[in-house]
């Protein structure tokens, strides 16, 4: 093995962070664990039983690279309220999956990508994987969109925005006057906009909005990863302008090739069996949610987390690194946001858990928020 | 939508070859379809049970990045016989997910990447995307490797030499003497060498190698598609090198993130429960390659194919083209070899197929054959 084999782009990625994390959750005999990103609920019994017959009546080969067309016609009905004529749907390995895609087709070496900081890990190493360069531009302290300090951040090689309502790992949901103001300077600067909405069907208080609404060039990666609770299943789905999905799925041909074909058949035939609700889900997730804000709330800077299943309060003394490592003293494991930004004030808790772990690791933070 | 958001590696990748030929098929009302390269029969029964009972029992989340621990261990299993002991295992989403990793982990831009022309189409997409530039090594007439080719075409930018045994399109399978020569040239000149054996376990005269019995540096990319009739299910794996599996599995985080959980739990459970055999597929290939040998016999040109599922005889007269072009008029679909190679000559015939099928399209070459 040749250390010279290794490719100079790897040097540029320390996608080590969250696996610390991971890994010090393994050192932990009984850790109170809100470091993980995953549905804590199961997947529906109608999809099971769907994707069981699929393998069972042999859907087990290639799907066609954009995916099942019964898959993307379901897709495809969501989106028709945008009414943009050009907007073609394609079936992804994961959100993760549709993002690396439209990065690959969109991005030269040396374009930026404008990010906002605290962003989703994946962000910056998929814009390295395409020759890019992430520009953050900060939106502490209340997590809101300032369209004046993305415009401020514009320059000739900015080729992509990249947003996420609601947020990962704030919890934030961004309104719809920040969304079309996003949208109408992205299109007025002939900036393609991203919009990351794997977490849209998880909003409690405000209504989820697209900046597709506004801008028929809105490129919107997807996935029924958080809303079906199957993170294992890698479906994911992008829609936007045709001739950007076109491109997609070129490069889907030789990488993903497809998504799995029976688990696409599985989710397709049960989305057609029209049983599936998700009100259940999300009632219980507000409930956590709202527990998380009750038991911080006057101890712990927060900005109220309104979607997905995340909060990010600021940590009460040092760097959130510091704080966090104190937390897993207490067997308690949250990351630290140092992981999200170039900052490192603010840690994130995950509430996709159970209501046990929940309530014992806000204890934790409670006891925590007291000392000095 | 502005066409300068499309990167510049677009216009570098043309992958409509193969769709065009399946877009052709679509267009004819009762194709004698030898054109894909996909299993004739269906998942074993009893991974098909395993991965049922997997998504009933709700192993429906993400599995670790290298994939899951049992599955790993059959893997190494199969591969301790090499007695590497730096050799480590990962699972991917499909062969050409382990193959994209490690050319996105190896590859600089600018580096070569040599490959034995005809080659599997993705190779060459794969490399740009990396940034890289493919060097083809012409194997005509007989397919064969022949090391002095190969070490001509190195030069201070190559980085990585692609050897495919059995070979998709030609269905030749290397001898052991070749491999090992290979193995030899690239330890002796630092080259690494990448080995793919996703039709490994269909060989029906000649005995299976694999470069890695003489070089503990090959890096291999396998799959269970072929070998299982899953290629739907996008379960691959590579091993080699710890380190180059390491910085695989770090792209593996923000890319693939991990093949279908629920799906590697099937096949891990089925390898365990020690039931699955794959004498009878085999056998029916076999059997199907000699109707495909002895109905061409002394009217194409033909190298024996002696693994995979594939054929490789060269045009009667014309470029293969024109020759695929006057196939497809009497509704027989084969693919021309200028989608495998700078060779525009032979064509590809897939035996992966029921026998009525492939007799008719065996007449209809006959046939053709005949004609001047």
């Amino acid at each position: 093995m040749n250390e010279r084999w290794i490719a100079e782009r790897m040097s540029r990625i320390d996608a080590s962070g969250i696996r610390k994390a991971f890994e010090m959750a393994r050192s932990m005999r009984n850790p109170v664990d809100l470091s993980i990103g995953m549905p804590y609920f199961d997947v529906d019994d109608a999809i099971k039983d769907a994707a069981c017959e699929a393998i069972r009546e042999g859907r087990n080969q290639y799907s066609v690279t954009m995916g099942l067309p019964e898959l993307r016609a379901a897709i495809a009905a969501t989106i028709a309220r945008y009414g943009h004529a050009d907007r073609d749907v394609m079936v992804t390995s994961g959100t993760a999956g549709a993002l690396m895609l439209a990065l690959a087709a969109t991005v030269n070496p040396g374009d930026e990508v404008i990010v906002l900081d605290p962003y989703f890990v994946m962000y910056q190493h998929q814009t390295t994987l395409a020759g890019g360069v992430t520009v953050p531009v900060d939106t502490y302290p209340d997590f809101r969109i300032d369209v004046a300090r993305i415009a401020a951040a514009i320059t000739p090689r900015t080729k992509v925005v990249i947003v996420n309502s609601p947020n990962n790992p704030s919890g934030v949901v961004a309104s719809a006057e920040e969304l079309k103001a996003l949208a109408l300077l992205c299109k007025e600067r002939g900036i393609l906009l991203v919009s990351d909405e794997v977490y849209g069907s998880l909003c409690y208080d405000a209504e989820f909005h697209s900046p597709a609404e506004w801008n028929e060039d809105v490129l919107v990666v997807d996935g029924y990863s958080k809303a079906f609770g199957m993170t294992g299943w890698r479906l994911g789905f992008a829609h936007g302008p045709a001739r950007i999905i076109q491109e997609m799925a070129k490069l889907q041909q030789f990488t993903f090739v497809c998504a799995p074909t029976p688990l696409q058949t599985g989710v397709a035939r049960a989305i057609a069996g029209g049983t599936l609700g998700f009100a259940e889900q999300k009632a219980a997730y507000r409930r956590k949610r709202d527990l998380v804000v009750e038991a911080l709330d006057g101890l712990y800077e927060l900005a109220r987390p309104d979607g997905a299943f995340y909060a990010f309060p600021k940590a009460p003394r040092g760097t959130a690194s510091e704080f966090c490592a104190e937390a897993i003293g207490r067997e308690l494991l949250i990351i630290p946001g140092n992981i999200f930004s170039r900052r490192d004030t603010h840690f994130r808790i995950s509430y996709a858990t159970s209501d046990e772990t929940l309530k014992r690791g806000l204890d934790i933070l409670r006891d925590l928020a007291g000392k000095a």
